[in-house]
Order: structure tokens, then sequence, then C-alpha cells
């Protein structure tokens, strides 16, 4: 049996993994979900990378969580690289789930279409807060493409502004692309929150890990929602040795 | 519940969707499916893309079908891009099944791979009637994959010469690419009538669209005769809200 | 009902397909697999691709074996275009099935990315005789990543070293290219064993054989022991007239 601690991307916190953490449980593992620092509703939202990955580090040493499988989804494959540079000897394997693979030296929003960084630039200016919101119709059509609208209204009611600058902070991946634990990445063959092909997740992000396991499953960007079962199935088979 | 009006491709007519009528209406929506002008065994074949479009249009005003839901496959794609410019105010939803979505300027050929244009050129040159008949060999391998031989001669017995003008059309889009009309892209995954990859449906023609909902299903690019129930329902998922 | 020849890829032998053959003998049809030349434990490894062919040709001569479905699963693929040119008259189809189909001129080798070159060609000159073993870590991650552990072991322990000269040998495949053979291409959605992409079995390797069946179905490149019975109704499909 397993200890997952499962990562989040942008909008969301650590309750996204609720029904997905269920599955797992009633599976005979354990799963951890922490909120990143900066996320979540009512959160002081002026953090950078730096903090962002220091608090899911404090999260695993705090609880004294060893032998994890470490999942990232999204911008939370930036934290789990940088998390895996801090503290290797706790991580068993590394899963990015439709997650950014950055380049070292480079930051998420280098990953993404022209026009989404002017778009993220452009909300960013316009906050008070130097956040971005998640446009509805983006969310439904883009991110959570596979479910109802009931679903998709209700699923981005929990979200909250996302934090810019971690978003723009160069990362420095060196250390982690040289790390000797095992990979896997975990995509959905619907996903379409970045488009598919050229900005794709997949192979562009999967094959900068290297060997890796590929996993593979019907679905938008946002399962934990549309289908937290086959979701976690699918982590179970990403995350076994 | 919805209304949906499904615009067949090339050397079909509207009867190619008479299963996956069924199904919507067993699931109580309505459906038309009406014929291309030009279309059809024993229809005058000396048509050019701007009249196609216009049997299309008529069809629509001619019923008062408002609200709906407006499907084109493969060739139909353009004719809908067209249709959508004309009667932008009675369309909720269009999509794209397997389907073209050409660039503003380009004709359908310019946007399949030189090996085709040439058999399509050379099939129309040597046609008494500037038409392309579809070989037998390239829709059992490349159309019907996914079909056992029986279906698959039952289905090619119900086309017809596709005409060649309309195919050849220059299309002025630019209106087209200004609508705010949501847009959605459904892609059968065995789909070979365009060689998966550079000349492929998706993301090549999907990713044209803009902001746009992704679907996707298994099966060949003539899963109406080969899945209509499966089709059925993904034209569902594609068309709601 | 139809006459199956299975060809095995590296570091297999003609055991592999036994849990297949049971099904498709199941499902009424006859189905062989023989072991290529240098192939198998205890097997003499100093031969070259013609040998290999050889093997397999003599195999289906001294059967008598006519009107075969031919298929080759990776390494197999460049064996099976070499058996077609020498008696094209005893095969009714081709199945690649993840398999490599080389442009004339060239080898395997030329068509793995340039890291798997260096590490094949290192594993060959550290070897005895010319061989390449196979690393439990790209076994588990790369080649059988839909299994569970204890199947990846099995598995494993049932490859043998490949010979090295047949991977590197320049192929001649005019003839094989002017062939009006019927050709399938069966494609593993999780197959990793090339990485997806740039350098990946499809679409580059498929697109290759100009008119052909695209078959595809879940699951790593070793499907014939993670889902055996999956695996022969998909040939079974691409096999089909």
């Amino acid at each position: 049996m397993s200890t997952f601690v499962l990562v989040h991307g942008s909008w969301h916190d650590g309750s996204a993994w609720k029904a997905v953490i269920q599955h797992l449980e009633a599976k005979g593992h354990q799963a951890f979900a922490p909120t990143i620092a900066g996320h979540g509703k009512g959160a002081n939202k002026n953090v950078n990378h730096a903090q962002c990955t220091q608090s899911i580090v404090d999260y695993i040493v705090d609880k004294d969580l060893t032998d994890i499988v470490l999942l990232g989804h999204s911008f939370g494959g930036t934290i789990i690289a940088k998390v895996a540079e801090a503290i290797s000897d706790r991580i068993r394997r590394l899963i990015f789930f439709d997650a950014f693979v950055v380049n070292d030296g480079d930051s998420l929003t280098d990953n993404i279409p022209p026009d989404s960084q002017a778009l993220f630039d452009k909300l960013a200016r316009e906050s008070d807060d130097n956040t971005i919101m998640m446009l509805f119709d983006l969310w439904r059509e883009a991110f959570i493409n596979d479910a109802d609208l009931e679903l998709a209204k209700s699923s981005y009611a929990q979200l909250s502004s996302e934090p810019y600058q971690p978003l723009i902070d160069k990362l420095d991946l060196k250390q982690f692309y040289s790390l000797p634990i095992p990979k896997s990445y975990l995509y959905c063959t619907e996903d379409n929150a970045l488009p598919q092909g050229e900005w794709g997740w997949h192979p562009r992000m999967s094959n900068r890990l290297g060997l890796f396991r590929f996993v593979q499953m019907p679905g938008g960007h946002e399962v934990m929602f549309s289908n937290p079962v086959g979701l976690a199935e699918k982590i179970i088979a990403a995350g076994r040795d």
C-alpha cells in the first residue's frame, strides 16, 4: 500500500482531491492533499514559487511522511520537481499528471502559447493583487470539457484566483534533472487546457522526463471532478513499483 | 432538449444519419439531416460551394429552425462555417465532426495531402461531369477501417459521386472567424481518412477554431455507420451547453 | 477463418505469442509463431538480417502455408517486409503491430532516437557476442508500463539477448514498397518503447505504408503479455478482408 501526496494545480486548493482520496483510501492507500501557499479562498496571494514549494516541503516534513508517491497536477508539476530537489530521500516515485515539466531556467508561462501568455499577463495587470482569475468559458470548454454544465458550474465555484508570480518565476531545475527518482506521466486524452499538438502536455512535457512510465486515461484536465474513481485507479497504476 | 441539424460530408447524402437520428430522438432530441445541393444519387452534380451552402441555409430557414446545434462532418465543416456566417442568429453551437476547418481564403483541397490532391484532380478530369467517385479500397481501408467487410460494402453502396467544384472553391471565411458562436470539435481516434499527423484532422483543423470544446471517441471516419449509438452520445456531449 | 503467422520482436522468441494464439484458435483461426534465427535462449546469436528473414521464409514454405496474414511486432516489422518480398504470393495481408516500417536503404537503428542508438551500440560493444540485453528498468517503465510488477518480472525472465547485426543492417526495400499486398498498422496507445511524437511508432512509421488500415487499442508495447485476449481481437480486426 502506498502513501500518496497529491499537489493541486492553479486556481485549486487541496479540497479538489476529496473524491479521489476517498477512492484511494477505499483501496487501502493513504493520501494527503496539502494546499499550496497562496492558494485557496481567503489566502494571502502574495507568494512566489519558492514559497509555494516550501509550503509543500514543510507539510511533508511536519507529518514526517516517507516513501511517498508525490503527484503534481498541472502547475503542481513545477512544485513537485522543486520539492523532489529538497527532500528526494522521502520520495519513492513522482507522478506528473497533465503537469508542467519545464526545462531548466524556464518559467511555467514560458511553456504556454503566446496568446495565453498575453491573456494571463493582462488579467494579472488588471487585478488588484497580481492574480489571475479563471474565466468561466475557458473553464467549461477547455478545462472541464468532459463534464455537464452543472458540474462545470459547481467545480468552478470552488476555484479562487491564482497568484501570478509563481507562474513567471524562472526555475533552476538542474538538480531535478539529475535525480534518479522513478517518474510517471499520466495523461488525459481529451485534455485541451493546453492545446494539443505543438503546445500540448504530451509528448512535449512528458518526453522531457527521459525514462518515464506513460499512463493514459480518457477525460479532460479536471478528471478529479468528472471521473475521480477512474483517476484514482490510474494514479494507483502510475504509482506502483 | 436540443435541435440538431446534421450536415453530411462528401459522397454522402442526408440518409447517412438515419441510425444516429433514431438514437438522438430516442433521447428526446430533435434532429434533421438535409441533403446538400448536388449530393445524393440522381442529383444534378453541377454545383459550387455557394450553392451547397445556400441549400442548407434554405432548409433551416424554410423549416424556421432556431436555437440549433449545427454539425458538419468532413466536407460538411466547410458548409456549416459558411451557413453560420449567413444565419448566425439561429445557431446555438457549431460541432465540427472530423471536419474541415479551413483558413480564410483556402479551399478544401488546399488542406489535403498532395497525393490526394493529384488523385482527386485526376478522377474529376476523367469523369463525365466533374465529379469524383470514392474508390472502394480507399473507403474500406482508410474511411471505414473499423467496420467488417459486409458493412464496408453496404455503406459504400449508399455513396454517390462528389461534385469537385465545391472542393476547390476558395472560401472567404473572415466573418466566420469573428463569430462568437460556441464551437466543439468531435474527433474519432482511428480516423485515417486524412492521414494522422502533419495532415490530420486533429489538432491541425481543430486548433484553428480558437477556444473550442474537444470531444473524442473511438472509431474511423464513418462511425455514423459503424457506431451510430456511440456517435449520437458524443454528439449530445459535444452539443450541450 | 484466417491463417496467422506472428513474427516476434527483439529479445523475444515465438513463445511470446502463446496466450494470443490460444485466443485466436478459440475463435476458429489458425496461428503460427516461428522463432526468428538467432533468437531465443540458447540460440547462436551470430546472425544478420538476411538470415533472420530466411528463417521465417523457410518456416512458411516448409509448412506450405498459403493465404496467410503475416504479422510483425516491433523489429519483426523489418522481417515481414523482407519476407513479403520473397514470398508475396503466399500473403493475403501484412499487419505491422507497433512495428518498424523503415525506408528503403535504412536500418532499424536509423529509426531510433540518438540516445537509444548510443545505448544499443555501447551494450553491443560491451557484450561477448555482439548482442544487446534489455535492461529491466527500461522494460518495466517503457515497454510493459501497463502491467504490474509481477508480470513485468515474469515476462522479463522470458527474454534473451538480441543480436545487434540485424538491427544495423541496411535494408533494400524497393520491392517491398511496390508490392500490392494490403497492409494494416496496429498501434497501442500507451506504447512508449519508442518515445511518442517525433520518434514514435505512429504516425511516423505507419504513414510510410501509403494506403493502410489503421487499428488501435489501449496498452503498451507488450500487450501480448498484458492483454493477450484484447490483442487477439484487434489482430482479427486488422487481419480481416
